[in-house]
């Protein structure tokens, strides 16, 4: 064994967890041993990690003996489950379900933007929801120079946001209609949201519902952005509205920004301050008709911000458009970003 | 020769052309002919209209002998040249290219919100951009009822905007895609607009640049919205603010709306009100995930409104969605429509 933690992958077979295998074969956090868990079904597979050949074991109670660190992204239900489970073996669990997000007593953390939440964990560390994780990263910089008091987002989120299966789902449905099937010929079963009553079509389509609907007719993914929004910066006076939509896109999630700042800063000023900033890749440039884009989005661990611009009207006001790949900087690659992060704070503990 | 008007419809064989075509078929209008005219590539080519096969003829000025309402969608260039040709012949123009739309002398007309504006024509009339028109059906009635301040809207568009070429152009990028090709082996030569230098793959993608870059880092079709805006609803002093998207769809406009009025609606008040509204069609039950879909929009004449739901901060903010056929009521339903509406209003020069 080498010396280094032993890590637990929990949900390894899905979409996330595939790309939380990827991201510890290129981490620098020191690993010993790298244990993939999934449900019964999945259960003797076999997936290469750094040359080794791993067989998928099914997750039960005792997986997590002898583990230092588990990433979950199985569902909620499984963490709610599970991740009290690693704890109590004396696992320190990164949680990508939204399940303990708003839990007052579980960190949520962005590294970029609240590191220092991380000392209140007590086991458990919420990675948070895909398109919060981008808005943060480009918007901590703006707050810390200028204040943030406002902020309207409008997503353009892709389906693999929704897992593999809706992966899927997108591709058949597209060879279906170029194939001159009509939309009443397809199948969908998953989005918008796998739980819900009814599906659509995503393929050339554009869905406005991410997640089932709740309290005020917003859906939780726009809940989710607001609550996880206030949570991370701190600040419950910050003024948050989503609108969260699903696009007909493998992977990139796309956000088209408004922000209202306390101080004015000039769109120069904000570039000047994102070219700078921790996990931006600044994109901006008009004149070449350079701008993020999802496709060039994917298997990119940065968040990338472009189309800045002053708001017309308000003095205060700034424009701004933003991408990252949601299975890594919204999932896979936060959640091991975090882990790296608690060994870097002395947060985990060391194996013997 | 029945009793009514001789038409001519400009760009015939186009996306919006042929849709302009599918909409005379279907107008109340009362029609004696119907030339059908396009460049010289074109001419020669046959086309239906109500049974009779209709020869397309090569766009001469000459064309617009004997015409008397002339529907223009061959790009703005061919309408600065032709388009007052057809009005020295005598022929009421209604164009559907952005050229002559901000020209004080020509009204820029939406049925449902400003047909008093035609009273003014002095031989052109201006159909709106296809993103505004579908905001100002869904917008107006609330200002009508209260006022209002503040726009800030994120559009979803579809690329049978940029024309028959860039479908074929989504059609086959997302062919290649599926069948395993890479993005660098694409080979998009449209969009994100013909005549800028870059082209993008829109397959799979969203591309936040709609028409070339233009003052202050916006696009002129985000400029196209904020000043087409004020002139249709002819209040300069309302806040507008746009971020124009292409997304792949083929048809079918979608609009993530953030408004403030000057005295509060509920968000219950708002949908009253559009349920009565002219050419507005209400689908917003999110207990039942009723809401606008662009698939669902297409051939379809009205504009769709859901997800109307109050801003969680400003007590006279609000949130929709509103979809909307980008070829007809974005395009060629509007034309036609001014076309029967300047009938209604006695405003063409009626046949011997």
């Amino acid at each position: 064994m080498e010396k280094g933690y032993r890590i637990a992958v929990v949900g390894a077979t899905g979409a996330v967890g595939t790309k939380m295998i990827e991201m510890l074969e290129d981490t620098t956090l020191p690993i010993a041993s790298v244990k993939l868990l999934a449900s019964k079904r999945s259960a003797g597979k076999t997936r290469e990690f750094k040359g080794k050949t791993l067989t998928i074991e099914e997750l039960v109670p005792d997986s997590f003996n002898e583990v230092d660190l588990a990433l979950f992204s199985a569902g909620g239900g499984i963490s709610k489950i599970f991740a009290p489970e690693a704890v109590k073996r004396g696992a320190v669990v990164v949680d990508n379900t939204s399940h303990f997000r708003m839990d007052p007593d579980v960190p949520l953390v962005v590294p970029e933007v609240n590191p220092e939440a991380l000392k209140q964990h007590k086991g458990i560390i919420a990675n948070p929801n895909c398109s919060t994780i981008q808005m943060m990263v480009a918007l901590e910089p703006i707050r810390q120079k200028a204040g943030l008091k406002r902020i309207i987002v409008s997503t353009y989120q892709a389906v693999s946001g929704a897992g593999a299966k809706a992966i899927e789902e997108l591709k058949q449905e597209a060879t279906d209609l170029l194939a001159g099937k009509t939309k009443e010929e397809l199948n969908p079963q998953i989005l918008p949201a796998g739980s819900d009553k009814k599906h659509y079509p995503i393929a050339f389509n554009a869905l406005p519902q991410i997640d089932v609907f709740a309290e005020d007719d917003y859906t939780y993914e726009e809940w989710k952005m607001i609550n996880e929004t206030h949570k991370i910066m701190a600040d419950n006076a910050i003024k948050v509205a989503a609108t969260c939509v699903r696009i007909p896109v493998v992977s990139g999630h796309s956000e088209s920004i408004y922000l209202e700042t306390e101080k004015q800063l000039t769109p120069q000023a904000v570039k000047d301050l994102l070219a700078q900033a921790p996990g931006v890749t600044l994109q901006d440039d008009p004149s070449q008709q350079i701008y993020p884009q999802a496709l060039n989005s994917v298997d990119q661990k940065a968040t990338f911000v472009g189309r800045i611009r002053r708001d017309l009207d308000v003095e205060t006001g700034l424009h701004m458009w933003v991408v990252s790949d949601n299975l890594l900087k919204g999932a896979a690659w936060n959640s091991v970003q975090i882990a790296e992060t608690l060994h870097e704070m002395n947060l985990v503990r060391v194996p013997k």
